[in-house]
C-alpha cells in the first residue's frame, strides 16, 4: 500500500516555507511515496488519507474519527503547543527536529550577551545625546573571557552554543534534569536540583527550558537572586517557565544588570508592558530560530526520519514513543 | 650602574591604571632596578634620569636634550601619536604592546557583528513603540554561518578574531600588506593591493588598520562599494583610514547595510554629527579595547621585555629597530 507523506508548512517567511524545490528533494529521494502539499485550510480533509503529517501545528480534533496516520513530524524543537497526548493515544507517533536550531539561536544568544557585556545597547541608545558617552561605558562593560554562562535546559541547541561560548574563553556549565554521564565539549554538568550552585557563579544564564508542568515559574525570585552580580539573563526557551515580575525585579534591585528575552508571557506584549520600557531589557520577536537555512535542514531531518519510517526503524527527535513504521499499519 | 625604569601609566579607568600592585610585581622581579612612579606632569623632570620609560604618551621634546633613554614602551596596540622618528633619531627603541588586545576587540567586534546580523540593534529601538516588529526582522537578519568576514589589517588582534568567527562557521580572509606564509587557524590570507576581491566575497568587514601615511583613505567609495550585497562594515583601526562621506553613501545607496564603529574622525563626534544620528550606524566611544585584564597583561608583557632588555636581547613589539639594552649605554 503506498505511503501518503502530507505537508502543511506555510509561513510568512521565506527561510520557513516548504517550497517547490523541497517537494522536489521528497519526491525524487522516495518516488513510491505519494506527496500531498496542503495549505493549512486543507488539512482537515487531506489528514484522512494520510499515513505521515509534516506541519507547523496539529489540532487533535483532525485525529477523533480512526485515522491511517502512523506519524506527525515538526520542524520545531519545541512541541508544547502540539497535542502530545491525544497523539500518543492514538498511536501516533510524533517527532521534533533538532539539531539545526542551535546555530541561530547561539549566534542570537551571543549577540544579546555581547550588546549588554560591550555596552552596545547603552551606546547605541546614548550615541545620538551623550556628549561623550566613554565612563558610561568603563563603569558597565566587563569581559566575557573567564566568565561563567549556565546554560539551563542544555540540550543539543546548549551544547552547541556552549562550544561558541568556549571559543569566547567563558566556562559553560550545562544544566539538566540528569545530566549525561559523557559528553563532548569540557561543558561542567550540574543536575537540575542543584541549579542555585551553578547560577551564583554565573555571569550570564541562558534559559532554554521548554514550556511544560514541571518548568512553569522555573526562574523565580530564589533563583534569580541566586545569580551572580552583575549576570545578564537570556531567555530563548519559553516565557512560561520564567516569573517576569521577580525578572524585574532583579533588574531594578540586582543581582542581574540586563535581560534579553526572546520570548515573553503575551505575544506582543501590549504596549505599555514594563518588558518593553525597562532600559536594561532588549526584547526580540521570537526571532532566535530565523535561519535561511531553517527548512533545507528540517526537510533534511525529515528525509532521514521518512527513510527510517518505510524501514520500521526508530525515528529520530520521538516525542513520544515510537508506535512503528507503516509495517504495523498494515 | 643601576637601571631606572620610570612608569607613567595614569588613568581615569581602574582597568587602564598601572597599581600598587603591579609596581609590586616589577619591584619582586627586578630588585636591582630603581622603579620610579610619576604623574604625567613630572614626567618631563624624571625622564632625564629614567633608563626605560613605560607610559601611555611621549612628548618629543622631553628628549631634546642628551639623554641616557634607551627604551620606550607603551601598552597600546597603536603608536600613531608616539614621535617614532624623533625616538628613532635619538637611537632609542619603542616597543608596542600586543597578544592582549585581542580578547577584547574580539567581544566588541563579533557584538557589533551579531548585533546587526540578528537585528539586535533594530529590535531594541523598535520595542518601545512597534505593535509587532517580527516581519522588519525577518527581512533583514541573516545568518554569521557560512558568510565570509574579511579582516583588513590582519595581525595578531585579527587572528584572535578569526579564531572566534571560525567557531561560529565563518569563512575568513586575512588581509595584509605581506600575508604570512604561514600561521595558524585557517585564515585564508590576501594581499592589500588585492583587497577588493576579498571585499566583493564578504557580507562582514573588520578593519584594523593603524593610522598611516599608506592606510590614510583605505576604506574609500571604491572599497566600500566592492562590498558584498547586506554587507556589514566594522573599524576597530583608525577613523583616518575611512572617509566617511563613502560610508554613508554605502549606508544610503548600498551596499552597506550596517556599520559599527569604535572610532569617529572628531573625539567627541559633534551632537549633530551624521554618524550619530544614521539609524544603521552604532558608535562605541573608543570602547573595543575595554578590558578588566588589559593592564595585568600589559605589565607581563612589559616584565618579560624588561628582562630582556636588561640582558641586552632583542625586544619584543618593537616598532624601532632594537638599539640595544643598558650594556651598550655603559
Amino acid at each position: 500500500m503506498t505511503t501518503t507523506a502530507l505537508v502543511s508548512l506555510n509561513s510568512p517567511y521565506t527561510f520557513w516555507q516548504f517550497s517547490d524545490r523541497h517537494a522536489e528533494q521528497l519526491r525524487s529521494a522516495f518516488p513510491d511515496v505519494r506527496l500531498r502539499l496542503a495549505q493549512e485550510d486543507d488539512v482537515p480533509v487531506e489528514i484522512g488519507t494520510a499515513d505521515v503529517y509534516f506541519g507547523w501545528a496539529f489540532d487533535a480534533a483532525w485525529v477523533k474519527a480512526p485515522t491511517r496516520l502512523r506519524w506527525t513530524a515538526t520542524p520545531s524543537a519545541g512541541v508544547d503547543h502540539w497535542p502530545v497526548a491525544a497523539l500518543d493515544a492514538a498511536g501516533i507517533t510524533l517527532t521534533r527536529g533538532y539539531g539545526y536550531h542551535g546555530q541561530p539561536m547561539a549566534e542570537h544568544a551571543m549577540g544579546l550577551l555581547l550588546g549588554f557585556s560591550r555596552g552596545l545597547f547603552e551606546s547605541s541608545g546614548l550615541q545620538t545625546r551623550s556628549v561623550w558617552w566613554k565612563d558610561d561605558l568603563a563603569s558597565s562593560f566587563f569581559d566575557l573571557y573567564g566568565q561563567t554562562l549556565t546554560i539551563v535546559g542544555c540540550g543539543s541547541v546548549g551544547i552547541h552554543l556552549a562550544e561558541v561560548a568556549q571559543a569566547f574563553g567563558m566556562h559553560v556549565i550545562g544544566v539538566r534534569r540528569r545530566p549525561p554521564r559523557s559528553e563532548p565539549g569540557g561543558i561542567e554538568w550540574v543536575p537540575a536540583d542543584r541549579v542555585r550552585e551553578a547560577l551564583t557563579r554565573s555571569r550570564a544564564v541562558v534559559n532554554l527550558l521548554p514550556a511544560t508542568d514541571q518548568t512553569r515559574g522555573f526562574f523565580d525570585q530564589t533563583a534569580f537572586r541566586a545569580c551572580g552580580p552583575g549576570a545578564i539573563f537570556i531567555n530563548l526557551g519559553r516565557a512560561s517557565t520564567v516569573d517576569h515580575g521577580a525578572l524585574l525585579d532583579a533588574l531594578d534591585t540586582g543581582p542581574l544588570v540586563g535581560a534579553g528575552l526572546d520570548v515573553q508571557p503575551s505575544k506582543p506584549p501590549p504596549l505599555d508592558d514594563p518588558l518593553r520600557h525597562h532600559p536594561r531589557i532588549v526584547l526580540t520577536p521570537k526571532s532566535a530560530v530565523f535561519s535561511d537555512a531553517y527548512m533545507d535542514q528540517a526537510v533534511a531531518f525529515f528525509r532521514d526520519n521518512l527513510r527510517r519510517f518505510l524501514a520500521g526503524q526508530p525515528l529520530n527527535g520521538a516525542v513520544t514513543p515510537t508506535h512503528g513504521g507503516p509495517h504495523d499499519s498494515h
